[in-house]
């Protein structure tokens, strides 16, 4: 890459960091824990985030998402039938969010109402780990059909990655899935990462996965990065 | 993004274009077929190639791999087992391929004793699509467990591709694959594109797919884009 084009991303990253501190600072004041979802495309980050909406809005808590996408505004209205509000983000060809794109997309969320606020970023297992978005936690999602190795061969997204979830547990077997090969991959790549295995389809593990959603809000500064 | 920043991209793309013209024509010169596998992670690249490469070579047709990654050399490890010459390129976290990384890993390879010539693209649905790196025929790998709308929510990619190819079709019926949604998406993105549907696994559709490999380099020039 050339010296001056790896500068002035470094410029980019930096101005990136200072607009996601600011952004951190606002969901605190208004009390929203805020996370970042990251994956390859195709993980199943859509149908997981409907149903984390779906659930949490059932046991009282309000909850909004901003979804990243190049085109379409088709998970946008999937995560709508949640009944959560849900703004889309068209990043016209872009490969992942920025702090800025968040920035611009807050008009007509009420912050200081929400309890969680997610962020779907676009799918892509490489670009979206440099972008701090001023997250409390960033949840890095692995599909069993993806095979075990991936924490390897991406690790710098795992790496940044605060918590991981293994989706479509429910298709383990079928897939040949090793568990125990893919949970040491992650904490190869990221010591003590907390991971959970759900499958959206049948609802397995999504409990421990709420529960560990409002263990880590209440926690005072606790689970927050910027805290 | 800063208008500079898109400038120097812009350069970089340009540079990138006539590097990827001369690759073109060594290859042509050589008499070499070659392709660019780009997809998601976790869709079977991999597993795809190696099948592909060790069916090539009992048909008596020399062939060789270039494979792309972040880290590891699991990859090229895998497939040397089909007996093809394979290197690895590590790309220590850049999130594509480009035409000087091809260009750089050919010494070793004996160019006018090849027939097929594969390079597998990093993992990444979105960035290896503005890069050119000399193939013949671009391939865009989707499986049944990522869901039929892959080609309308990453539509750069696909629209690109000179073929798409269908992996994992052993799950389609345990992840509800909807084959004539996903044929009608590609088609969308990219008319005309001609669709294979494979299982690395199971070796259906494998033969055509071989088929069409073999035809496409017997037409004197008539599938090379820069012919």
């Amino acid at each position: 890459m050339p010296t001056r084009l790896l500068e002035i991303r470094q410029g980019v990253l930096s101005k990136n960091d200072t607009l996601a501190a600011a952004l951190r600072a606002r969901f605190h004041a208004a009390g929203v824990f805020t996370l970042n979802l990251v994956s390859s495309p195709g993980t199943g980050k859509t149908a997981f985030l409907e149903r984390t909406l779906r659930s949490l809005r059932e046991g009282g808590h309000a909850c909004a998402a901003l979804v990243g996408d190049l085109q379409t505004d088709n998970d946008a209205r999937r995560l709508a039938r949640s009944g959560a509000p849900v703004r889309q983000i068209v990043t016209g060809g872009e490969c992942h969010l920025e702090a800025q794109m968040i920035a611009e997309h807050l008009t007509g969320f009420d912050l200081d109402t929400l309890d969680f606020f997610f962020i779907e970023n676009v799918g892509n297992l490489v670009c979206p780990s440099s972008y701090d978005l001023g997250e409390d936690v960033r949840v890095a999602l692995l599909s069993v059909t993806e095979g075990e190795d991936k924490p390897l061969k991406y690790p710098p997204l795992f790496h940044s990655a605060d918590v991981a979830v293994i989706t479509k547990i429910d298709l383990a077997e079928v897939c040949e899935f090793d568990r125990t090969a893919a949970h040491a991959n992650l904490r190869a790549v990221r010591p003590g990462i907390r991971v959970f295995e759900v499958s959206s389809k049948t609802g397995t593990g999504m409990q421990a996965w709420l529960d560990f959603l409002i263990d880590a809000r209440s926690v005072p500064g606790g689970a927050h990065k910027g805290a």
